[in-house]
């Protein structure tokens, strides 16, 4: 597997592999790897020639006072972990060479970047727009691969691809859950023991709520209140149901439905997310 | 001269032309084409393999009550320009292909965005930014083409072009004029006779001011005010000495200095420049 710190470097290496008829796959990760990045890695793999895996702790998308400098820093697992699951490259460019003094170019998505978490977090989606662009030009990928776990994430980056005429095929994949139901992240590595077993009351209202939405029920007041109950212990930041293109609320559950939640637990926060597609009759 | 409507064809041509190992000049255009793109036409086919030439009337830089609408569409005589002028392809795409339904991503350059045009046009760069992206991503070139009558453009688009990891090696040629003096530009169309003599004002102005710092004025105020004498019958939008990179106002000519004026004549909103580089002892 090869390390590619350049820019420059990157972007010739793509373009010989394009060149050479190969596709390219991408995943973009801010590394401290799990298994959520490796089935999106070993997926690649299977579907094209090569793959890039970047590895970016992005400063554009933390406000000055979320934990860009606390984000945890595995590089030499992370390497061990995409070259088992087949990444070709790694793409590591140094922060300096993708900001560089006087940077000042952002790409925002309206009206998909504001709910949910955007409230919170008001210049996260506009960072995450603002990087994969950056990446996109020079990775040069055919398809991308993201994780269905941030699925706000995902209707921004799709949207966005669409819009800026990229021509790169974008490719969401289910979320990966621990046997007891809490959804993979990088920053569970923040959470005591204790904080763990608290945190379990998100993934548990959510499939509370699903076998509602399952059974029949399209209140968005009955199913928020579902997980509002389950997870009335923690420091919830939003319990909402939303169009899963538009991102705009729903009062009732209709076409693809995105059922999202956030919460503080100690020191990290967390989202996760359902998505239920009314069936149609 | 090859004709190109559809952006997955511009892009697997573009993309077959850079793997067959020749390189790429591009010059986006609005249509209207006059001397001035054909400088760059002519500049880029000497200096790259194949051309491809842009002829798209972008919405998005126009505000409501500008002129989308009136802008001058002559597609045949403009084919005729670029075929003369050695262009391989021309890229025209559909308004409805570039902006479907529910599209909502921009790219900003912040800072140089604001200033001069900026102020009378707030959506203009944003408009400029985005859709000189979209291009990108579509024409896939190695070199773009653009003209120094449009300084601040020319500014917003290699900031972006840098920031966004374009690898796009952007070239700026200087302005062409009428015999008299007259910056080149579509909208001298709207011209009467009449306005058209006034209009020189514009030039006239900024030459003086350039013989002034040619001849050792340093002074931002002695400058504009020579500008702003010969424009005085003028309805004018703004005079400034900015620097060329940042666009921010200069109190005295130091670096490379942009003077910049825009006024409306009649119907058309008329801009023109000139750069004065302080030679260094």
């Amino acid at each position: 597997m090869k390390i590619i710190r350049g820019k420059s470097e990157m972007r010739a290496w793509s373009l010989e592999r394009r060149c050479a008829g190969d596709s390219i796959g991408f995943v973009p990760t801010m590394g401290a790897l799990h298994e959520g990045h490796a089935s999106l890695m070993r997926a690649s793999a299977k579907e094209n020639r090569v793959t890039v895996a970047s590895i970016f702790v992005n400063p554009t998308q933390f406000a000055p006072h979320e934990d860009f400098n606390a984000y945890p820093r595995t590089f030499e697992d992370d390497c061990r972990i995409a070259e088992d699951m087949g990444v070709t490259a790694i793409y590591a460019p140094e922060k300096v060479s993708l900001y560089p003094d006087g940077y000042a170019t952002y790409v925002n998505v309206e009206g998909l970047s504001e709910g949910l978490c955007g409230r919170s977090r008001p210049i996260f989606f506009r960072g995450v727009a603002t990087v994969v662009t950056k990446l996109f030009n020079t990775v040069l990928p055919d398809r991308a691969y993201f994780g269905m776990k941030d699925a706000q994430q995902c209707a921004v980056i799709r949207r966005m691809t669409r819009d800026l005429d990229f021509g790169i095929e974008i490719i969401e994949l289910p979320t990966v859950r621990e046997p007891d139901g809490l959804a993979m992240s990088s920053r569970n590595r923040y959470l005591t023991p204790e904080e763990r077993a608290q945190a379990l009351a998100i993934s548990r209202g959510l499939f509370k709520a699903e076998s509602q939405m399952k059974a029949g029920e399209r209140s968005a007041e009955s199913i928020l209140k579902t997980v509002r109950d389950e997870m009335a212990g923690l420091n919830i930041d939003y319990i909402e149901l939303v169009d899963a293109d538009t991102i705009q609320p729903l009062e009732r559950v209709e076409g693809r439905a995105l059922l999202a939640a956030a919460a503080w637990v100690g020191k990290a926060r967390l989202i996760d997310n359902i998505q239920y597609e009314v069936p149609t009759s």
